[in-house]
């Protein structure tokens, strides 16, 4: 076996990023050779925690060569969603938290997936398991992903295990989970220097829905309002996206990270949103009262108006 | 939820009738209501087993019920060796030791898969992280796995984690390995009471290989002559289950669990298991040297021979 290399998946987002470097540190613990590498640029809020625990970023894998092909997915699955070569890879490992699809192995592999809130719960489990000692930069990046996913333990795919984890992991860390935790969200939700495809592309994801190619993307915000204000831009953005790459329906999901509520901005089959959510898609635009949570709260309603 | 129905693949060995008994335990030693389940026929050697450590044979389940949506997958999780309806259930968790293919879940899920050579030994570390005791019974029934699927900790799929995790369990179970082990695979290995049907039938599971549908069945032996000697009606039989299912290639494996060599009778595509083994099938019989793994030695090379 070569050495591995760890990676979540494309548009990385914290969770993804953090648990390619934290898994790595695991196998390199316990004496296997490991690289975190990603697929994609890092965005503000993730770059916040690196900062912050004074944690390099790893190297953006831009070309997969064929003396690398032993490989670990984290915070990821389904084969759309990673790296482009993927079936010509030999995945050794799945460390996640979201339905498996789209996903398959030639020989046997170590795969762990907990229904919990964010992946690092889940590695924080297997240190335990391991008897490996924590270090603080590393509890750090483990607790800025909880952060992240849960959206301050607040989101409904937060778990007691994650709030369990995340105390564990902030006392290791040093720091107050919602000091910290507010500071890096408001990061991640700031647009400066974003253009509108980089937020028509945020932490954007393909789901194979009946046969149709669906894509959401999805970013955090503290006001909806500044984002809106370049809907014309998004919105032809959008367009760009699915003429280019064949999407069926495309939705950008902007998520009030204040009062957890999400507009959606969205083009191709928005039938489906309407019926997914009880909701009518007007001027390519609805509001999805209490919606924060892509997993947990859009893919299954919208799985099941496509199968409808 | 409904209580859970824990169940391993159709055509059921020694561990997935035991890996549903013990992972049923589990979860009731931490306080959730779960039952073990079959989709077929006990076998001789897992009856051996059950009557040695006195444990109940689990429920047939002929109907699957819509209250009884719950599911737990051990020892598989490829679609078309579970439950006909899979499709139509919440899958809530899998235990496995097999590679991953044609599954998919809805929602996020508990999986729980390692490189080893039996779900028992996955299953002791998930106990151990519990903390849950483990009572003599269901030691002998975790050991009767690991010793079934590695024909006595011989076969190229037994890791050093499984003799580890054997030698735990005799302990507990108070045995001595190669003395009950050899009793066991040796009623296994009797063909007393089956039909030439039943021989063909025997621990079979379908698998897709790049759109073609091969149906793989092994029987150990401690005397092949034996077997060999209904090679007329074996062969029928097996000619009936092509025209009935629509299978593209059938093997019966026969493998003799003294010398560790399999002899294999086949129908349909045979030339790729003679691509697949670099053998010449003659008379719809070829010898596998040193072959007793179907998931280790014959899949992988046969898949190639598919792809190829």
């Amino acid at each position: 076996m070569t050495k591995l290399l760890v990676f979540g998946h494309q548009s990385p987002d914290t969770d993804t990023i953090t648990s390619a470097i934290v898994y790595s540190h695991l196998k390199q613990s316990i004496g296997e050779e490991a690289e975190a590498v990603r697929l994609g640029e890092i965005n503000q809020e993730t770059q916040y925690a690196l900062d912050y625990f004074e944690v390099e970023a790893p190297r953006l894998l831009e070309d997969m060569k064929a003396d690398h092909q032993d490989v670990v997915l984290v915070d990821h699955n389904e084969f759309q969603q990673s790296a482009v070569n993927i079936k010509e890879l030999t995945i050794h490992g799945v460390i996640d938290h979201h339905r498996v699809s789209n996903f398959e192995t030639e020989g046997p592999l170590y795969m762990r997936i907990e229904p919990v809130g964010c992946t690092a719960t889940v590695l924080y489990t297997i240190y335990k398991e391991h008897q490996v000692e924590i270090p603080q930069h590393i509890a750090g990046l483990m607790l800025s992903a909880i952060i992240s996913d849960t959206l301050l333990l607040k989101s409904p795919t937060c778990t007691e295990r994650d709030i369990e984890v995340a105390n564990q992991l902030a006392k290791i860390a040093d720091v107050d989970i919602n000091t910290y935790g507010f500071e890096m969200l408001k990061k991640g939700a700031s647009i400066d220097g974003m253009s509108a495809a980089d937020i028509v592309g945020n932490d954007a994801k393909s789901f194979e829905l009946n046969g149709h190619t669906v894509r959401i993307a999805q970013i955090n915000t503290v006001d909806p309002v500044e984002i809106l204000a370049l809907k014309d831009d998004l919105l032809q953005n959008i367009d760009e996206r699915i003429e280019r790459d064949n999407y069926d329906l495309y939705m950008l999901v902007i998520t009030n990270i204040l009062d957890n509520d999400s507009i959606v901005l969205t083009k191709g089959l928005t039938d489906k949103v309407d019926a997914a959510f009880d909701v009518k898609v007007e001027d390519s635009e609805a509001l999805l009262k209490d919606v924060v949570s892509r997993k947990k709260q859009i893919v299954p309603p919208l799985t099941n108006a496509f199968n409808a």
